[in-house]
């Protein structure tokens, strides 16, 4: 599909075909919607794209995104900071608040550990919370990252950074089929998961 | 999923789960995706989405897509303007010029006469086509409407307006199954039915 009649059409189409699980029929698709709306409906949707990539900070402590330097859960002071709920992206974290069963704070790593893809503990925002523990505020670490050998590996490489604290260090139970990601459990399954989480250590040693 | 951590976040997956297609699933997946972008990737698309809708005009003639006054296809030296091939939306057009197999112009009528939807004649782009016939330029008619009753009631209500000046008036050959989309058949198919085009009586009277 290459005869666009306009040049402001085709290069629409091209950038809308960069987004993921975008195609060049669905950007055309996209493109010939946008062309009928009111300016103002469009305007408003290039707008939020740019006040959000403008704007949009990590919070300082947990990196999740925020508005203001420290996110509205690490600021909410009716959350119980000595808690972090360690997850691998910000998608997570919406998924385990909307379980409404979890009263913690977040850690959010950016990812797990993975060699064939080429990540190590050194491209994760890990030592900022080895930090965390560190400072000694921390009573209890829960990981709920995915099943599978690098999210094992994950928790496992944190985990032998901060055994020497003696804190309670746990895992959300394995409720979720293993290999499924976290971000599509249905609520009662993931917020149960949390509820049951097992001591670490029993699962490895 | 309500628990956005951000209000830019959450305003712009508003502002892209409007757009046709698109749940607040992927609206956020697509969000977190530009934020993980160069900021130059992100302003290329919205800068392209917001010059298209500023500049993009109707070509004057046929009602193309178009960047300038009169489209490519109109304006094109080579093209037989004696001959229009009448469609209800611009993505024919395209459909059409991918078969690489015509060589007129065309007419968009931007959509089918349907009463069950409120569109009667008087909501479509069809006097200025009739303007064309009666100036007395046109040599030939080709319908490419969908094979649905909305489209053959269409044709035939163009039909009766333009009979009286005795051109030929032809449709598209029925290659394509009845009730498909154009812009979904492959393009020998389609090229090979506006080869064998029907003359518009045989099938009517």
């Amino acid at each position: 599909m290459n005869a666009y009649s306009s040049r402001l059409l085709e290069q629409c189409v091209n950038e809308l075909s960069r987004l993921p699980g975008i195609g060049r029929k669905t950007a055309l698709r996209l493109a010939l919607h946008m062309l009928r709306q009111d300016d103002v409906v469009v305007s408003n949707l290039t707008g939020a794209v740019a006040e959000m990539k403008e704007h949009i900070r990590y919070c300082k402590v947990c990196s999740n995104l925020s508005d203001e330097e420290i996110c509205q859960i690490c600021d909410n002071h009716r959350r119980d900071r000595a808690v972090i709920c360690v997850v691998s992206d910000i998608r997570d974290i919406m998924a385990i608040e909307n379980t409404a069963q979890y009263n913690g704070v977040y850690h959010v790593l950016n990812g797990i550990i993975s060699p064939i893809d080429g990540i190590g503990p050194n491209d994760l925002n890990i030592d900022p919370l080895i930090e965390r523990v560190n400072s000694g505020a921390v009573k209890e670490i829960i990981f709920a990252l995915s099943g599978t050998i690098e999210g094992d590996t994950t928790s496992y490489y944190i985990y032998k950074k901060i055994r020497e604290h003696r804190i309670p260090v746990s895992t959300i139970a394995r409720g979720i089929s293993v290999g499924d990601e976290l971000e599509y459990a249905d609520e009662v399954t993931l917020g149960r998961s949390i509820m049951n989480r097992q001591p670490y250590e029993s699962g490895i040693e």
